[in-house]
C-alpha cells in the first residue's frame, strides 16, 4: 500500500495531532502514523465501571497554558478545578504537618531564609535564561556542567531546604537531582513561569483537569481527521534521498509526502532508520536525552475520608522509604468516585517497578494510612496504575531530561529541521515544555514552519502569541518586599560576621579606653 | 525469505562475529545480520593507494588483552609495536615539552604531589570496585552521583593536574568530565588495569597495532562463516512472543532462531521494535548510555620529519583551541607511509563536525606545525578521517558512556537477558570494556550463555580465564615506595599546618620562658 500526501506526521499524541489539525485546516493532505493502537501518546484516558474515566497519563492544566486551553475549548472539552480547599499535608521526618499552598512554611528563621533564597535564586537565574535559546544565557556553560544536586548543595544550608528541593526536582521532572543539568532544570522551570507557577495547584500548573479526561483531546482530533490517522503503524524508515519523502511502517506500508513532522520524543526517533543518516549532531543528540521515570497511581475509596478529616488530599511526602512523593485529590468534580492520585518518581519508580501491582497497591495504602493518620486508607475499593517506563512508544514520562553538558552543546539542534523532517513534540517547546501546553505549541509551530517553507505564510507567522484564556485567567505571581530582600543564610552569616566583628572591635576599644590604653584625645 | 537457525546474531562487529564463530564451532547454525554494507562495526580498515591500509576505527591492542590477541593469532594476524622510541611531546600553556612515558613529569613539587595523588586515588578506588558489579562497591552510590568534573575538582589542587586529568578523561572515553559518572569512569579505568595500563603505549593499551589492520579480524571471521553473514540487513523487529524468535530486517526478510544475541551498542537496540516490549528497566537503560564523540584523523607526510627532529610522534596537547588532543605515530612498521594519527575528542568533535574536511585538515596541520615546531607539518601528502558521530549504526565511538546516576541504578541490567535475547558488545564486558578485547570477551561470553542454556556446557564454563598471550606478555605495573607514600597536596598542607602550629607553639613557649613568664618549674 502506498499513499501520497503533503505531510506525514509521526506520532498521534497531542503534538502530532495539533500539527495535523492545523495543516489539514490549511488545506493540506495529511496522514498521521501512530505506533500504538490508540491516540494520545503520553495522555491516556482509561474508562471502566470502577473509575468512570481516569487520566493515567498527562492530566493537569492551568493558567498561562493558553494553547491547550484554547484547543480543548474548541473541541468542547471543559476543565474543572482540582480540589485544594482544605489543608494539604507535608510529611517529613515521620510526621505530618498541615500545608497551605505548595511550599512549606516554617518557624525556623534559618530554614525560612534558606527556602526563600532557593526559590528566589532559581527564579532570578531563570529570568536570565532565554526561553528559546538557554545555551545563550551568560552563565550557560557553567550551569550546564553542574548537576541540580551540585546546585542545591551550593545554595541550601539546611537539610529541610535540601530535602524539599530534591522533592521539587523529582516531582517536576521525574528524575534525580544528580542526573540532570542545572541549566536545563532552571530553563524548564522558567518555561512554566517560575517555581511558584510550576508547583502550584491554584494559579499554577496543577489548577485544573479536563472533565471526561485529557485523552478526549486526541480522540476528538482523530475524529476530525477521519481515517487519516493510522493506528498500529510504527515507522521504521524515512528515506528523503529522492523527490518525495518515503516513510515505511513495520507492517510494510509506504507513505509518500513532501514533508515529515516527527512528533515523538527525541529518543524515540532512534527507532527509525534514516536514509540518508541524520546529521552528526542530531544523531548524537537523540541518544543523550532520556525519558524520566514515573508510575502514576490512583487509589479509589468508598468515600473521601480525608475530606472528613479536613484534608484536601494533597500530600508532599519527604521519606526515602515512601513509594509516593506527591499526591492530589482525584475525586470527580461532582464528588463521585473518591480517589487519591499519587506519583512514584524517578529512583522509586526504578525500585518499585519490580513489585507486583498488588504489592505496590498495598505499600501505597500503608503510606497513606500513615500520612493521613487513618486506617481507612488501608481499604481501597479499586486501584489503577500506569508505569510509563514500560512503554516502548513513550520510553518514560513526563518528558525527556537533559543530563549535564547536553543543553549548552546539543540543545540548539532540537528544533533544527533535518532536511524535510520538522520536529514537534513537547520537548521542542519554548513554553511549558514537557506539558500538554508545550505539545500544542510545538505541534502548531512545526506545522507553520512547513506552511512557511511552502510559501503559504510568512516567517514572522511561525511563532504566534496566544491570547489569554478567558475561562482560566492567570493571576500574577508576586513576591513581597521581604521575599525579595531577606538575606540568604550565607548573607545572614556574613552580616552576623560583620556585626560580631564590629561588636568585638567596639568591645576591645571600650576595654582599652577603660584601661587607659588609649589617650582620651584619640576618642 | 525466511531462514531457520539456532542463533540470530545482530551486528557483525568483533563482538557479534566472535560470538557467531564460537557458536558455529560448537555445531550450531548461526546467522549474523549486519546493518551496514561491511563487517567490523567500530573497527574499519580502509585500503587505498595513498595509505596502503589504515584503521579509521579501533586499532590499538596491548598486554593483558589476551582474548583479542588469541583470536587475531588464530586468524593469522600479527601485531607490531607503535613507535615510541623517541621523545613524545607535552604541549601546554602554548609551549612544547619533551614527554617520556605518558604521564608528564614536573619539577614543581606541588604539581608532582598532586599528580601522584590523583593517579593513586583513582587506582585505589578502582581496586575496590568489583569489575562485574561496580554497583556493589561500598561507595558506589556516592561516586555515581558525582561527575568526573566534581571528582577531579575535589582531588586536584593544581591547574596542571586538573587540565591533564581532563585530557585523560577526554582521551580515554571521548566524553567530557562533566558528562560522566565518577563511578563509571573509575570502573572503566579499573577494567583496563588502572591508570598506567590504560594510558600507556609500551606495556599498555596502545602498545601495538595489527599488521594489515584490525578490520581483518572481522573480515576473516566472515570468510569462515561463509554466507551466514548477511550485510545490509538492519534489524527492525524482534518478536519472541511465539516458540521461535522471529527477527525481521528493513528489507522485509525474516529470520527464525531459538536465541538472539544482540551484539550492538545498547543505544542502538532502540532501533529495534520489540514484541513483547523490553522490560521497563532495559527500556529505560538503553536511552541512558549514549556513545562518545570522536573524529579520528590521519595526516600523511612525504617523510617522518618528526623522527628527524628526535620525536616519536606522540603528542599530548592541552589547549582549548587545538583540534587534536592526542597523537601517535601511524607510520607502517616497515617505515613506509609516514603518518601521524590524532583524535578530535568530545566537545571538540562536536565543534569541528561542522567544518569541511579540508578545513579540519588545515587546522590540524597548523597545530602540528606549532607543537612540533616545524613548517614541514603544513605540507601533508594525504589526509584520512572518520567522524564516528555521523555513523547511524555506531552512534559514536569509542564506546557508550554512563552519565551520573546510571551505573549504580541501571548498570546491573546490562548483561541481563531479555527473554531469549542475550547481550554481547564491548559495553557488556568486564575487562577492557570499550575495547576490541571487551568485544571478544562479551561475544564469547554471550555465546556460552546460550550454550549453557541449551545444556551443552555447565554454568561454570560461561566465564573463562584467558591464558596470557606469549607474544605480548604483560609486565607488572609497579609503584615506588614514594609514589605509594608521598602525601597529597592536602596532606602536605595539613602536615605543614601541624608543623607550623608546633613551631609557633614552641616559639611562643621559648619567648615566654625567656621573658620569665613561665616559672622554671613548669618546664
Amino acid at each position: 500500500m502506498s499513499s501520497d500526501c503533503d505531510v506525514v506526521v509521526i506520532g498521534a499524541g497531542i503534538s502530532g495531532l495539533s500539527a495535523a489539525k492545523l495543516l489539514s485546516e490549511s488545506g493540506l493532505k495529511v496522514v498521521v502514523l501512530e505506533a500504538r493502537d490508540r491516540v494520545g501518546g503520553r495522555t491516556h484516558t482509561i474508562r471502566n465501571k470502577q473509575v468512570n474515566y481516569v487520566d493515567v497519563g498527562g492530566a493537569y492544566v492551568g493558567p498561562t497554558q493558553n494553547q491547550i486551553l484554547r484547543l480543548a475549548k474548541e473541541l468542547g472539552i471543559e476543565t474543572y478545578k482540582v480540589d485544594v480547599d482544605d489543608a494539604g499535608i507535608l510529611h517529613t521526618n515521620g510526621k505530618s504537618y498541615p500545608l497551605y499552598g505548595f511550599f512549606p512554611s516554617t518557624w525556623n528563621p534559618f530554614t525560612y531564609l534558606d527556602f526563600n533564597n532557593l526559590w528566589r535564586t532559581m527564579d532570578e537565574l531563570g529570568e536570565k535564561i532565554p526561553a528559546e535559546a538557554p545555551w545563550d544565557a551568560p552563565f550557560a556553560e557553567k550551569l550546564d556542567k553542574m548537576t541540580m544536586k551540585e546546585f542545591i548543595n551550593k545554595h541550601c544550608w539546611t537539610k529541610a531546604a535540601n530535602d524539599y528541593a530534591t522533592l521539587f526536582v523529582n516531582v517536576n521532572i521525574t528524575s534525580e537531582t544528580h542526573e540532570v543539568s542545572a541549566l536545563w532544570f532552571l530553563w524548564y522551570v522558567k518555561l512554566c513561569g517560575g517555581t511558584t507557577r510550576i508547583f502550584s495547584v491554584t494559579n499554577g500548573g496543577q489548577e485544573r483537569k479536563f472533565v471526561g479526561g485529557s485523552g478526549q483531546i486526541s480522540e476528538k482530533i482523530m475524529e476530525l481527521l477521519k481515517d487519516n490517522v493510522k493506528l498500529e503503524r510504527p515507522v521504521v524508515h524515512i528515506d528523503q534521498s529522492g523527490d518525495s519523502i518515503i516513510v515505511k511502517t513495520l507492517n510494510h506500508e509506504t507513505y509518500k509526502g513532501r514533508y515529515v513532522i516527527s512528533a515523538i520524543p527525541p529518543v524515540l526517533t532512534t527507532k527509525i532508520h534514516f536514509e540518508p543518516a541524520l546529521p552528526t549532531k542530531r544523531n548524537q543528540l537523540i541518544q543523550r536525552i532520556p525519558m524520566g521515570s514515573v508510575i502514576k497511581c490512583m487509589m479509589y475509596y468508598k468515600d473521601a475520608f480525608w475530606k472528613r478529616m479536613g484534608f484536601c488530599g494533597a500530600m508532599m511526602i519527604v521519606d526515602e522509604e515512601a513509594p509516593i512523593s506527591v499526591t492530589l485529590d482525584d475525586t470527580k468534580p461532582d464528588g463521585s468516585v473518591p480517589a487519591i492520585m499519587g506519583f512514584i518518581l524517578a529512583r522509586k519508580a526504578f525500585r518499585l517497578a519490580e513489585l507486583s501491582k498488588e504489592e505496590r497497591k498495598k505499600r501505597i495504602c500503608e503510606l497513606y494510612a500513615k500520612v493521613l493518620g487513618s486506617e481507612e486508607a488501608l481499604h481501597p475499593v479499586h486501584y489503577e496504575e500506569k508505569n510509563w517506563g514500560a512503554e516502548q512508544y513513550s520510553g518514560g514520562c513526563y518528558t525527556a531530561y537533559f543530563p549535564p553538558g547536553i543543553m549548552s552543546q546539543y540543545g540548539r539542534i532540537i528544533r533544527q529541521p533535518a532536511g524535510r523532517i520538522y520536529f514537534a513534540g513537547t520537548e521542542t517547546a519554548t513554553q511549558w515544555s514537557g506539558y500538554m501546553e508545550g505539545a500544542v505549541q510545538a505541534g502548531e509551530r512545526a506545522a507553520r514552519e512547513i506552511l512557511c517553507n511552502m510559501g503559504k505564510i510568512s516567517k514572522s507567522d511561525i511563532w504566534l502569541t496566544e491570547p489569554e484564556s478567558k475561562d482560566v485567567p492567570a493571576l500574577p505571581i508576586t513576591t513581597t518586599f521581604l521575599e525579595r530582600n531577606l538575606p540568604s543564610v550565607t548573607g545572614l552569616l556574613v552580616l552576623l560576621g560583620f556585626s560580631s566583628l564590629f561588636t568585638s572591635l567596639a568591645a576591645v576599644g571600650l576595654f582599652a579606653y577603660k584601661k587607659g590604653l588609649i589617650p582620651r584625645a584619640c576618642i
